[in-house]
């Protein structure tokens, strides 16, 4: 596995391979990776000729009050999981190099970055978007893989992709999670060990509305008090939101239809977590 | 000539070539081709193994007041100019296909993109990047040629490429002239034949700057109320703006220093021409 810091020696090998008819698999991180991260590189390692996972920790997709000072960076960790798993190429950039001085150019991410997480973390997508258009251009996969942990990421990214024609297929891949449901996430190492117990009330609330829906319940406006009842029951923090909403364009929905999705971003102590559930379900 | 126009057409041939190690220049355009964009192809087919022009008449740059709707279109005229000029790719997409329903990402464009053309035509450049960057995203090509007539435009696209770490070369390309001084312009056919002599003031302005720097004349402000004499005197309609700044940044000097640019924007009739000079004089 080749570990490369500098952005000029990412693209030529990438592109040299490509060139040679290889598929490239990039799996872009910020790090602090478990076995969700881990999931997308086996996925990339299995369906691609080469797989490149990128580790940065993106100052421009965090708010000026959010966690990028404390955010978990356990490298050789991450580097030994990764080379375990087969990936071929991780590019760790710097800062600096990334952001030079004089940088000043940004993706304006599209409708569906606006609500719900663009409510609550104004910017956040704008970085998202810029670094992963920056990563497209300085690595020349063929396929990215993100999860559905971060759902609408997801649709930010497959919008954008879309919009801008960027030569590079997105696979989403299924959220994975802990034995009692809460997703991974980088963050859940912030827990405290009574808050990791609390914090099983986001994948709680969700499950506990696909049982509703699937007993025939399709008033939105009912389905969402009964998450916000879970997760305050529970002693969640603070609840961002808990809405069901259109699983394409996270519009709101006047009554329960498929594809819909249910999403919830709730405080747990000092902790932000945010869950999601996409329901096929025919009413 | 291999005329396209729709999107999933271009990349696929490109590519290709792109593999077997072929370099491919591209000419962005908006039609109603004159020697200017001609001088861009030559470049381009003398350079490039292939040599890939695109035409079309970018909505989103265009302000609601603006000349969108009459901006001109001689299609034919302009394929048979290409032809002749041994372009291997015209790529004419359809407005429709470019910005479909539901399409909301953007590029924000640098810093570099908010004096002078972004003060006058606010929306402008976040046009012209967008464009810009989708094209180089559907044309896989190694160099992107530019004229130095749009000044402006060539320092907001070089920075883009820097900092959106796209792969691909930007060459800037000398203004074409005509015989007396004239910058070619797909908006001179605008010009009545009254408002055609007149034109030449631009020119003449940013020739006597030239003049009075060589013999020492070094106060900017001076320099820069010399310009809008003369256009004033030549019977400028209005004179948007006519500037000396710094040749990378477009920042304010205080005094005149090398690499510097004067710029001009000037109405002549109803007709909005844009001129510049560069200066590499040793003061």
């Amino acid at each position: 596995m080749k570990v490369l810091h500098k952005l000029h020696e990412i693209y030529a090998p990438l592109d040299f391979a490509r060139r040679e008819g290889k598929s490239i698999g990039l799996v872009p991180t910020m790090g602090a990776l478990h076995q969700g991260h881990y999931s997308l590189v086996d996925e990339s390692v299995a369906q691609c000729d080469l797989t490149v996972a990128t580790i940065f920790v993106n100052p421009s997709q965090f708010g000026p009050k959010e966690d990028l000072s404390r955010y978990p960076r356990p490298l050789d960790q991450d580097l030994a999981g990764l080379a375990k798993a087969g990936t071929d190429y991780v590019f760790v950039p710097e800062s600096t190099d990334i952001y030079p001085n004089g940088h000043s150019t940004w993706v304006e991410p599209p409708a569906v970055a606006n609500p719900l997480e663009g409510e609550f973390r104004p910017g956040h997508y704008r970085g998202v978007a810029t670094i992963v258009l920056k990563l497209f251009n300085l690595i020349p996969a063929t396929v990215a893989y993100f999860g559905m942990k971060d759902y609408q990421q997801l649709l930010v990214i497959r919008r954008m992709v879309e919009d801008l024609n960027i030569p590079i297929r997105i696979q989403p891949c299924a959220t994975i999670r802990e034995t009692d449901g809460l997703a991974m996430s980088s963050r859940n190492r912030y827990l405290s060990p009574e808050d990791r117990e609390k914090a099983k009330c986001l994948s709680r609330a969700l499950q506990h509305v696909e049982e509703l829906t699937n007993s025939g319940e399709g008033k939105i406006d009912f389905l969402e008090s009964e998450m916000h009842r879970i997760l305050e029951q529970a002693g969640a923090t603070h609840v961002d939101y808990a809405r069901i909403v259109d699983a394409e364009t996270l519009e709101s929905l006047s009554r329960f239809t498929t594809p819909s999705v249910a999403l919830i971003a709730a405080r747990i102590g000092n902790t932000r977590l945010i869950d999601n559930r996409v329901f096929w379900v025919m009413q």
